[in-house]
């Protein structure tokens, strides 16, 4: 069967996922492709919302705190995800945002460094991870005071030479935000604990958009966002992991009373709870925190195998669609065709790669922009049609044909 | 005119407030005396959440973060809030939790401190200041591992001595959350400045409760809450203000992208905004965060000198029908009669104060309760009338003169 628009549809005919895209508001007249930014919404949550609003707070009050379940919600939303992420109950905790918890896990990594071989003072990165992950660690780092630095790598083929017997952590995002490169995680896992360091990764762009074993895998702690492909909503708290063989002796500095063994006895010194709470902080943003369920109770109907398989078919199509229509335009695929290295996002640079995107956004194809000149696409098994690749493609084809993007316009201040 | 029924509703009927109490839903047959803990909903919070999630996130999506002003919600919420607690524009920032955010303040102040003289290593703090305050300061004098410790007193008597040339950092919450004694920000701030310290103030108990003057009362640093007084939702974002004086020089550890002068630049050296926004982190709960405004609105309705006067007429009302009416049973008033030592809260011991709250709680009267023995009492002039302060008072003296109360029944988690 030749690529046509028409064998797209057949595909979305015989997808096993297609019915879940009705689980989703979508705008009309809109190719939602930047789910790996900000995911859909489930149309469960606007129920959920009036819900929480209306009856918890209005009517529950402060009695909902216990009996609509507010304060146990970091905990409960943990268990309902961990099977995603290939974890097992009591490991996760949904709070927090990525980058506040990232600073936990990092400094609970290098605690447990230190007690062993208080040497190493390394952590390894690469220099492309998401800024807000090598900000968090020089924050950390110079916080401490005690020789920790950075080692910045350019790309992931220089990571096996960085990791050394004076390296504290390997600190890796899994899938890269702005080129959908993976890492093999057992691979890179096995790495840092051959060399004596610890694995922590960010799971941003991993978490509902590929399987994932973290406790399979041999990686030590994890962080990640709920509100990219898990469909959490803007902005909503992130989820932390620690291995279950690092629980007992996992201390993190931000030690405020939701991590307390006991927070309401209200003692004056700070005891940590035995369990996977002493990952938490202070009291959580519950709105925000509620609607995350929406957005997990629709994995629940399916598995992350379904979900890759669609997804890989889907990128794969699209680049095919690309290089096929748009072959004389200087695009170039930055994202790997390896799919044991690939994401669940497809990204093209171009020298007029903000342009074209906002031209793109003009005609309803929404993905985004990351500098420098890459357009990132996001595809969502869950709600991405193939008919919505073969669409997205043809808008794309005609707006580099014609040149009808402007290179003069302003720019936004988040794209 | 004698303390009567008839004398609360004639108050009422003179409350130039009285009309503000409509724009909050409040369930019918309760008396809400709990908005020190969690404030109750304003009736625009409904509609608020319908747009959000609805329109802003369902058709909006990404385009939201520009389009609907999320991205700058921290600053604009720390703008409007600014004005209830005596700063000014740009001074505030409303993001993560109250205990994150003093992690941030503490640390910033003791950085400041430590450039000047590196030998004052000592937190002074009250034994009874709220558990995570405690347990943050804690954590942070711990992970910095320099010889930070905390001195805590047990009473407010005992500050003056406390605080010497050894002291770091006065860090006291401004309103007690257990007795509702209120500090004297001023004199406190000019006692930690006269030893060469420097006064962290916690604001949960105060913002929205009492008239506040940062900027004028010379504090150093501030956090606070949104969801007690000031009626942003449950666990809605917390707020931070910096002194002006101390803007340049901030530093924290939690330095996340959105702290970035550049966010969307993405470079990997962190490098801080050079405004307010240096004391944030990572992405923020937007739900939540956007609730917080439908709060601050009501306040815009009024000022803060009003409210207070309210205040003082609903408490000094309250503790008098106490004494009038439960004259014979083993009450304790815990809160300071002094107007100037008094927030808008009112705590009675008793022996069975958690049986006697439940008993409360079970006739529609929402108090709560905190160990030992302290039955609380919030009166939230925008939407506290006085005849709920005679009716309340008057199911708490039938409850203890028929001993109305179950000392047997089990405790829930959260109180």
């Amino acid at each position: 069967m030749s690529l046509s628009r028409e064998h797209c549809l057949a595909l979305d005919a015989h997808d096993e996922l297609a019915a879940l895209r009705s689980e989703f508001e979508l705008p009309r007249g809109v190719i939602y492709l930047d789910g790996n930014s900000l995911g859909a919404r489930p149309c469960a949550a606007l129920e959920r919302a009036r819900e929480l609003i209306g009856e918890e707070w209005g009517n529950g009050l402060i009695r909902s705190w216990n009996k609509a379940g507010w304060f146990t919600l970091p905990t409960r939303l943990g268990d309902k995800l961990a099977p995603l992420v290939g974890a097992g109950a009591g490991q996760v905790v949904v709070t927090d945002s990525t980058s506040v918890n990232l600073f936990k896990v990092l400094a609970a990594a290098l605690h447990s460094q230190a007690e062993r071989d208080d040497k190493r003072k390394v952590i390894v990165s690469e220099r492309s991870n998401f800024p807000t992950d090598l900000y968090i660690a020089q924050g950390l780092a110079a916080w401490l005071d005690r020789g920790y630095r950075l080692r910045l790598v350019d790309s992931p083929a220089e990571l096996a030479a960085a990791v050394d017997d004076s390296t504290a952590v390997l600190m890796l995002t899994h899938v890269n935000y702005r080129t959908g490169h993976m890492h093999d995680m057992e691979a890179m896992s096995a790495l840092a604990h051959e060399r004596g360091a610890l694995a922590v990764w960010d799971l941003a762009h991993s978490a509902g958009a590929v399987p994932l074993a973290l406790e399979a895998s041999g990686a030590d702690y994890a962080v990640g966002c709920t509100y990219k492909y898990l469909n959490g909503g803007p902005g909503a708290p992130a989820f932390l992991w620690v291995a279950p063989r690092h629980l007992a002796g996992f201390r993190q500095p931000l030690s405020g009373w939701w991590a307390h063994a006991s927070p309401f006895v209200m003692q004056p010194e700070f005891s940590p709870a035995p369990d996977i709470r002493r990952a938490l902080c202070g009291t959580q943003p519950i709105a925000s925190l509620a609607m995350v369920e929406c957005g997990l109770d629709i994995f629940l109907r399916t598995d992350m195998q379904r979900i890759r398989a669609k997804s890989l078919a889907l990128t794969d199509l699209f680049i095919r669609l690309v290089e096929q229509r748009c072959a004389h335009h200087p695009l170039e695929l930055v994202t790997p065709r390896d799919h044991g290295q690939r994401g669940s996002q497809v990204s093209f640079a171009h020298p007029h790669g903000y342009a074209v995107m906002q031209a793109l956004i003009g005609r309803g194809v929404i993905g985004d922009y990351r500098e420098p000149g890459i357009m990132r696409f996001g595809f969502t098994p869950l709600y991405t049609r193939f008919v919505d690749v073969w669409d997205a493609v043809d808008i794309l084809a005609d707006i580099l044909d014609n040149r009808a993007y402007d290179t003069e316009a302003p720019r936004d201040a988040v794209t």
